[in-house]
């Protein structure tokens, strides 16, 4: 790729980057457009729609940028939990760590790169037309003593990242503690779930339940619930809730409503006969609902796994810790979620399905993964002009022009790649919730961690090897060359991997901010809907999608950064847009869904330090390549040091992450001894986990127009 | 090989193993051999030393094996302990897995192998010039409809195995919780080891501890033993008990003593002198002994490490399950071993110092085995007798004779790598000791991992490879070709591996019988004792040395049954001395020095696992070089099943060895709670894990005649 490529690319980018900066700052002030960009102070009723217009809404005024520059760590802990804090550092971490790398990088690396004789020399009169390989290692010759500075780059660069690693898990490790001895108490807290509860022939697995807790937790069991199977519940409670939202918008359009703007295309004409017809309708599911929940109440369909609470969070965690029973299959115990984060529908499998489940999980990942090649290839056949030119023989006259053969080459592999990548993240979040487990917080952290080392094998060495030894994947079975292969493939991907950082990175952060995808939705269905802020959701910050790009990115930069140091700044750029935007959108978009309290911190350590032994192997392999082998020597002590150093992390700082300790938990729970509103918490942990579909429906209660059998009947 | 070779092993070996049990059925007979045969008898005093002579005890009589054969599986476990029977049910597994493995063997593959049309038909006139290679799968030429045979017996043996397995650790995870239940109560159970104590300024270790659970566990904490730093003292007091032993022997010689024989060479001139020499310098030392004994007690040399012993089982494991301090490398627990299960000297190191010596012993194990290659490469050259002469010119002579090279090719070879892999037990024993463990029974079984690995690497892939690649050791990091090469390899050693068994394992058995060493330094060093029983130390059983053992045989049996049946037999045959051998030998030799209720049995399943996943890789690998593709791809589902086959496993049957579930625990308490001999039992456990060191010097008392000052000291 040639400097004008990247310059093209760049531009188109920085266009883009700007556009969505001036319309979010327009728009953001348009009452229209409230539910998409702040919807959360809409809800929380900080904001209200003003309708009156005034010429300041037009100007785009930067004024949001200072004040989510202004948020302290505090504000947003108190806003957003500490997952947002966590999620806040990895993207400050990340600045600290391209910092230090980006000024060797920049200021060492990069003249040397520059002014070595292994390409032709850099053609300042005509600086466009120099091809990006100029500017990495390739242009450094072998054997030479320049190499020098990029193996003590290496070294300097991987001695600060420990550092910064090692202090950010104990920073983190100290916050969640501190969360903790902060929190009040919570359900799940004192909350485990059990299961693979046995059951003696007559006797009920509630009966079960009681018999084993208070025969062996006497002193500290207090109650339990026992889950049971409410998908044909869920179902129905979930029409009802449809039709009573269609019941709303029929009578909406009757009446006169506040912002004018209204009505679905249509149906007027029998409007009366409608309602009246989807009442009837919403009246008998409502029947339907009430039997199916005092049939279940009674006795059917329970499944053998139940939310066991206990009086004190230690006594909880004892029975968490010790294997309860002698068959270690039975009664298998688990950590409660918090109760509005438990996923239902994972109860109904057993031991032996979710086990085989989340086999058939795997294999479909890995299935994913093979299949999602293809477009790679494809997206990789593009930056090779001459080959794209062999397959579709008729664009050879359009190619041939300047601008988009630059286009093409610069900028649309990198596009298809991420509308593809885009599929990604829902469908592991899909793959996760069949996996098995008990909480949304769970499902969304595998999902991390799938979309993560999918993303690293589809991106990263798919498109490393693609160019040149695709066609041999099953070669990398050879581990032993792995070095040497890295070493000729990494640094001819690196124009490719700058414009990707420029694209993906900018592009994905400016519309995160624009929220194109939710705009565009929100243009489209806002005709058909009445204009309650009541029934909007606020969205939770997809951390599945948005913690494995960031890692990426971190992985680009730390593989890339001796061998080609320009990718340093647009990464710094791309993580100061991140830091600015996320911090503003956490503020007036996102709010929290769960609090996993910072365990969400050691996949990015773990990605961190993976890339780091990556980055290790190519040295090696590039070393190896150059004919600096004392080099490739004494790099070896780096990889081998970093994952003793992740080891120590893992026994130092990882058990934080899992569980509490006994001497916080009996902290804890001494000092709600003398607490008075504690029996009142009690009171309420009883109930604490009831799956909602067994609790009266709520209709959202605004419309007192609307006659609600319901919420009257639940009443009696 | 040839056949002939195979039966000049046999007959060696067949001679000697019958020498070996006749020798051993007149001598066990024999007084003078009573501490070499009996000394567990001998100790325990249900066998004295009966000085009279009678005729009969010079005939060898079977008595012995009629006694071994009908010991029951309770008397043994009475007898040795779990352990032992677990030992034993190793044996009896084995010899399952054989038993059907060698029926489909002989039976079915071998009349296949032996008419297959590869390589010369069977010369039965001149049959022991036969090459053994025609009874292997060599002889099965390619694409041959007969390799269905082999598939069949592999997934018949495999799915038997699997059986066999499940029903093994089923039955001995019963055993272990029914132990358990029968075990009286036990200061380990009720302690835990605690290391990485911190201690504040003006503070003590033990006040330290004594605050941290007071408050944490108020209700079940019972003491606590402060571990001290001891070595200098048990130096001291080794130096005593060897004056003392001096002594004892010197004054011995003064005196009439029964049974004739005694007198160390020299020395008899200036005994008076000698004795009241020894005399006073045990008088010193024993005085410095108390002086050290005080000192330590009152405050010095403290190891951050403590026993906590808690008053109920539940307790002890709640503090053990759950961490306990904030910082996870603070307070970290462990389960306590018996008391004279506690291996002293380990105390020394802290959390980073023993981190650090592990990460050394795995070097040194690393090491340890890439220098154990060479005595393997002389060992195959042995095998290729040109080779041999190529490097030896002058042996070619000698060489030419028959039974010589017969010898050399046959016996010789395994015989020295016997002689070499004899010193590996004890280093890897070793290596384990310093890696930090607590107990004996810790570093015995870590040592029996290491001596497992180290022995299917060093002996199986080793000789497997040495022949064609073992100088392209490196190749092996090339993974897709290890089925290629395990084909082409493996085959080519059946000759080597039968004559192993032969050599090896019968040998090795009944020299186990015999007890050649023992014997040996027996006869050696009686003269210079003086001949009290009571000086007769019991020996264990070297479970590090005997389990690898086994289940290397195992490996052997499970690679090769369907590419040389022929080993099967000769398995069989060992897998039966040993049965009859150790029973005889756990009844009269091998007191057991500790119990781990059955912690062996997973070393030995892993084995298995890993036995079976190699047999299906070269199952793979024949099928694919016989081209019977399909066979081999049909073969592909074995090595997956297995491997869920073990994840099962590991979670159906694995926790119950690493720790006992609440509800046995609890159900132990409450036995225990009405039983008043646990007043009694509390008082002695809070000091049952005192240092010995740190004890009054306890002599042997039988010698009434010896003044001992200590012991009377010690009482004042």
């Amino acid at each position: 790729m040639l400097v004008s490529a990247l310059i093209t690319s760049l531009g188109i980018n920085f266009g883009l980057c700007v556009l969505f900066f001036t319309l979010y700052s327009i728009l953001r002030k348009q009452p229209f457009y409230y539910d998409v960009y702040i919807p959360r102070l809409l809800v929380e009723g900080t904001s209200k729609r003003r309708s009156h217009f005034n010429l300041e809404r037009l100007i785009p005024s930067p004024g949001w940028v200072r004040k989510a520059w202004k948020l302290s760590e505090e504000e947003l802990l108190s806003l957003s939990g500490l997952d947002a804090v966590v999620y806040m550092r990895i993207i400050t971490f990340s600045l600290k760590v391209f910092l230090v790398a980006g000024i060797i990088g920049i200021f060492v690396i990069l003249p040397v790169n520059c002014t070595g004789d292994q390409l032709e020399d850099i053609d300042f009169a005509d600086f466009s037309n120099n091809s990006l390989d100029v500017f990495t290692i390739s242009n450094i010759s072998s054997g030479s003593k320049r190499l020098w500075v990029h193996f003590s780059a290496v070294y300097v660069v991987t001695i600060s990242i420990w550092y910064l690693l090692y202090y950010e898990y104990k920073y983190i490790s100290s916050k969640r503690i501190a969360y903790f001895y902060s929190s009040k108490p919570q359900p799940h807290q004192f909350t485990i779930v059990v299961r693979s509860i046995p059951v003696s022939v007559g006797s009920s697995i509630s009966d079960s339940i009681e018999t084993f807790f208070k025969e062996y937790h006497p002193s500290t069991y207090l109650s339990h619930t026992v889950v049971r199977r409410t998908n044909k519940l869920r179902g129905l409670i979930n029409d009802a809730k449809k039709i009573y939202k269609r019941i709303v918008r029929l009578q909406g359009n009757s009446t006169e409503h506040k912002y004018g703007r209204a009505g679905c295309f249509g149906l007027f004409g029998h409007k009366v006969d409608l309602v009246d017809h989807y009442e009837k309708k919403l009246e008998n599911i409502e029947e339907n609902v009430r039997l199916e929940q005092s049939e279940l109440s009674l006795a059917g369909d329970e499944i053998p796994a139940a939310f066991v609470s206990f009086k004190t969070r230690y006594g909880a965690a004892t029975a968490f810790h010790l294997q309860q029973s002698i068959n270690p299959t039975r009664w298998v115990t688990e950590q409660a979620p918090e109760p509005h984060d438990v996923y239902w529908p994972f109860f109904t499998s057993t031991f032996f399905r979710r086990w085989i489940s989340k086999l058939v999980v795997i294999v479909a990942c890995i299935l994913l993964t093979i299949l999602f090649l293809l477009p790679v290839i494809f997206v990789q056949g593009l930056t090779n002009l001459s080959q794209l030119e062999v397959w579709l023989p008729f664009l050879e006259s359009i190619l041939t022009i300047t601008f988009v053969s630059e286009v093409v080459t610069g900028y649309l592999p990198s596009l298809i790649l991420q509308l593809f990548l885009k599929a990604v993240p829902p469908i592991m979040e899909l793959l996760s919730s069949i996996q098995g487990y008990v909480s949304h917080s769970d499902i969304e952290k595998s999902a991390c961690n799938k979309v993560l080392w999918f993303t690293i094998w589809n991106i990263f060495f798919a498109t490393v090897f693609s160019g040149s030894v695709l066609y041999q994947l099953s070669l990398i079975l050879d581990p032993k060359n792995i070095p040497a292969r890295l070493a000729v493939a990494v640094p001819a991907q690196a124009s490719f991997f700058i414009a990707y950082v420029v694209t993906s990175g900018w592009t994905s952060t400016s519309s995160e901010l624009f929220r194109l995808i939710p705009l565009i939705g929100s243009l489209i269905t806002k005709p058909c809907k009445s204009n309650t802020d009541d029934e909007l959701v606020v969205p939770t910050i997809p951390f599945h999608r948005d913690i494995p790009r960031l890692s990426f990115f971190g992985l680009l930069g730390i593989t890339y950064f001796f061998l080609a140091p320009l990718i340093l700044p647009f990464l710094l750029v791309y993580f100061c847009l991140a830091y600015i935007i996320y911090r503003n959108q956490f503020i007036n978009v996102y709010e929290p869904k769960f609090e996993t309290a910072g365990k969400f911190w050691p996949i990015v350590h773990n990605s961190m330090i993976f890339s780091l032994v990556l980055m290790h192997c190519i040295a090696v392999g590039i070393f190896t390549l150059k004919k600096v082998s004392l080099a490739s020597t004494l790099i070896f002590p780096l990889p081998i040091l970093t994952l003793l150093f992740n080891e120590y992390c893992r026994k130092r700082f990882l058990p934080i992450f899992t569980a509490y300790s006994a001497e916080s938990l009996i902290k804890k729970d001494r000092e709600d001894q003398n607490d008075t509103a504690m029996d009142e918490f009690f009171d309420k942990l009883v109930t604490a986990y009831q799956d909602p579909a067994l609790m009266p429906i709520q209709f959202p209660t605004n419309n007192d127009s609307l006659h609600s059998p319901l919420i009257s009947s639940a009443e009696v």
